[in-house]
């Protein structure tokens, strides 16, 4: 296995930062190779901005179009470039961050809105009135598969179902499907560790055990079953799903799983 | 009316910045007063980290308290203790930015992680088995109201109930109900603007009427039902949706919305 580590913590002995070095020890120990993108260490730009495409700043920024020019033409920052290479190195790609106001730290998404850029993550493959382009499912990081590691302060019940929060499941979705199946990975069910705002030294005993069963049994771990954008389960052009197609009492995010 | 708009776009001549111009010139022409943050123009820092709370790097960060601390000893750094006052000024604010995987620029992102601190925005009030603090309704910011004003470069079928993006309300949750609501604000439905990486300039004339109509009716404008959460609706401490309050039908982030 060739895995990437997408880290997002500023403080190096932060539980985060802990569940980071237990992936890396980990799966080295297992004999895989092992690349980390600590993004805080790294001082990571979030902003994208016409600098990231070698242009002059007096021109009018299209950002899709400038950034997939500047893909095209090897014309993107070096910092987006190299970890473009990681992603396209890598076969397993582990995201470990916090909950920040259920999404990701605002780093983790610099990372993507600079990274993901056009032609490499999206506008890739046809788009025609009957194909709408290389994605969910298809596209420059399939046959990879990606996973998160999330730590969450708050309590589990308030991220069941009927939780106020919303189901853990929901709130992900838009980084699971949106982000990571979008340019063609794989998602695996993430890792969650809740009730973060205090952890005992038994707490973290604990999950870092979860954890290392987590990584161990990687390769063997299901994927979300999302459905596949050009597997006949949608209308084209509309792109919404036929009718009939899912479980029953399925709704919303839900119906884009496949039952 | 006292707005804050908090604009979030790279490119002062991008339609999102356009679309920012309108909102203060039509806000001003009403006799409102305006104040914006662009986020972009002051250079917005987007992480986290030691030197938001007036620490020495060398000590071990935990975000949450450690914000709440530098709130509670004005010890907040300059352009965070900035931006809180001016939600403090505010009775609406309105948040302009692109749709950037399915939810908002790092910039923007930034803004929210670093503004909303402990004490401000979470972890204000009560937390006890009967309360769980003053949030989803009540909070620092309670009375005030919040509008999103989006452009989505796709179309508009595929965010629709079943499209394959997932419904635009349920994207969207994470910010209206995590972010805006949470620390106490009224959120009116958004303002979307749907195929936006190509605008003709009669796409852009509709697109400029219905917004000013928007913003002309904002104070009239009835806000999301969102359930509040000391309201009597959940389960204490669970904090889960008690069984027979939702709509026949409704699911996932859709309970926490009366029928």
């Amino acid at each position: 296995m060739k895995a990437l580590i997408v880290h997002a913590h500023p403080e190096p002995l932060s539980l985060n930062s802990a569940l980071k070095d237990i992936a890396v020890t980990t799966l080295q120990k297992a004999g895989h190779e092992v690349q980390v993108s600590d993004l805080y260490a790294m001082r990571w730009k979030s902003g994208i901005d016409a600098e990231d495409f070698g242009l002059a700043t007096t021109g009018r920024l299209d950002v899709a179009h400038d950034s997939g020019r500047a893909y095209e033409t090897d014309a993107l920052s070096a910092d987006i470039a190299t970890e473009q290479a990681k992603l396209l190195w890598a076969d397993t790609v582990i995201f470990q961050f916090p909950l920040w106001w259920y999404s990701m730290p605002a780093i983790l998404k610099g990372w993507v809105d600079r990274v993901f850029t056009y032609r490499f993550a999206y506008g890739v493959g046809e788009h025609t009135e009957t194909k709408y382009g290389d994605r969910y499912g298809d596209g420059t990081l399939a046959g990879k598969r990606a996973m998160l590691s999330v730590t969450i302060g708050g309590k589990e019940s308030h991220y069941t179902d009927r939780g106020i929060n919303g189901p853990v499941d929901d709130l992900l979705f838009p980084i699971h499907h949106g982000i990571l199946y979008y340019p063609g990975m794989e998602v695996l069910p993430p890792f969650v560790m809740y009730g973060t705002s205090r952890v005992s030294d038994g707490d973290f005993a604990d999950a870092a055990k979860a954890w290392e069963q987590r990584l161990l049994t990687l390769e063997a771990t299901d994927p979300i079953p999302f459905r596949r954008q050009n597997g006949g389960d949608y209308e084209m052009p509309s792109l919404r799903l036929h009718e009939g197609l899912e479980s029953p009492g399925s709704a919303g995010f839900g119906l884009h799983v496949r039952g």
